[in-house]
């Protein structure tokens, strides 16, 4: 396994490689989820190019940029477990030197949801997913669907730009608990770790009303916020019910339907989807 | 010469090549300073494409985007005696099918110039090079310093997202007269096409007055523009001095730089600039 840090000695890498690139766009602290990624990305392709890189451009000024989970040395091993070819870890400064003044936006579907909690999130990953597609230039990417929106995002992005990578995205990984795995769960104490779950126990319940024949998407809304709610560490950002492809709020529940929720754990903010096609 | 009009063809036929790639992108409606540009792209590349594609997304809603000339048989018979070997030439609707909504931006060098005559011009400039980039993979593209702004956009989108391909700035082809080559000086009548010299001459007298040593960069901008404005058909639109690299207006004119201006010959928009290095 070859780590990298600079953008030119990565391009150098790839122009050595021949046949498909698997790419597993990460921001470390790794888990089942990203590993389950790598893992289809081995099945499918015979190099595989992981990055590391905490993408300043993506977090607001009240975030966790400074906060978010990192430990290099934990994720090299779990990669070279994997027997991933090239780990690609650039500097914030290598990504984003002084004058950096470019930026690639996608436009409707970032207003919503995430795009309309955290503004400029989008912006900051559509750019960094194009200069990290520029650089690894890959074959096949693989994102995780937990975060549902940012796939959705990026391949329109990717269409729309006649980029030359296909955006995979492979299902959420989830603890027995049905908590989905993120680097941020990290930042729960056991007492939040144990409300945590409210979050999939309200896409199951809407999940159950679905079965027992629920269109009415606000009553859907109003009994997941409701469940939330009980919860006394739960603060409710947004609770969703939307076209999975326009990302549109729905009145009546059509698939296919992206339910989608962010969720304040104590301090923690927490996200889960599920979609019904 | 292959003539390709379809996104997924012209990939296809890249694909098939091998070594180097030279790319001209052009809006159609072909000069010598375009014919300058696949010359020297063949000479330092195996093979060649050229695009015609009149990108309505760098036009503003009260530009010339419906009269700006095209005649596609001329461009092909010109193309074709210059050994080009794929002529990329797609439709509005390939290049922006419905619900298009993914841009590239330029922030800071966008901002003045022609940036600040035309809103969203370089938007739609840097996210239709950026397209064309993507389905070209082209390892070296040539741009016509007339376009100077232009080409340190492009450079700098280029550079930031550590895009794959080399921006190569080729020099400004004049009639005999002096006169930039430009599409749109076929819009000028016999007097507007003689008035038009005055650019030419306002460049000419700037650099006269660098040699004889003036150093204010705000004498020159009036001496120049005092030139322009004797002329009875030509409006200034505007007359910089510039740092080639930055675009920020210089106080005292210190190499490398940028003098451009944009000036109405009745109601034709030209541009045209010299760089001191």
């Amino acid at each position: 396994m070859k780590t990298v840090e600079k953008i030119a000695d990565m391009k150098r890498l790839r122009q050595q490689l021949t046949g498909d690139i698997g790419f597993v766009p990460t921001m470390g602290y790794l888990h089942e989820g990203h590993l389950s990624l790598v893992r289809q990305a081995k099945t499918e392709n015979p190099s595989i190019v992981v990055s590391i890189f905490v993408n300043p451009t993506q977090f607001g000024p009240q975030e966790d940029f400074k906060n978010y989970p990192r430990d290099t040395k934990r994720d090299l091993t779990m990669l070279e477990k994997e027997k991933t070819d090239i780990v690609f870890m650039p500097s914030v400064t290598e990504m984003y030197p002084p004058g950096f003044s470019s930026w690639v936006e996608v436009e409707k579907l970032t207003r919503q949801l995430e795009g309309a909690s955290r503004p400029g999130h989008f912006r900051g990953v559509t750019t960094v997913v194009a200069k990290l597609f520029n650089i690894v230039q890959p074959t096949r990417a693989y994102f995780g669907q937990k975060d549902a929106q940012q796939i959705a995002v990026i391949s329109k992005m990717a269409a729309d730009l006649d980029m030359n990578t296909e955006v995979i995205a492979l299902p959420t990984i989830r603890e027995p608990d049905g908590l989905a795995m993120s680097s941020r769960n990290t930042y729960l104490n056991p007492a939040e770790r144990r409300a945590a779950t409210i979050l999939y126990h309200a896409l199951t319940l809407a999940q159950k009303l679905w079965f027992e024949g629920e269109r009415n998407a606000e009553r859907l809304r109003q009994q997941m916020t409701d469940l939330i709610q009980r919860e006394p560490l739960a603060t409710v950002d947004y609770v969703s019910i939307a076209n999975s492809k326009t990302l549109d709020e729905l009145e009546i529940v059509t698939p296919p339907v992206l339910l989608s929720m962010a969720v304040k754990i104590g301090k923690t903010r927490l996200i889960d989807n599920i979609v019904f096609r």
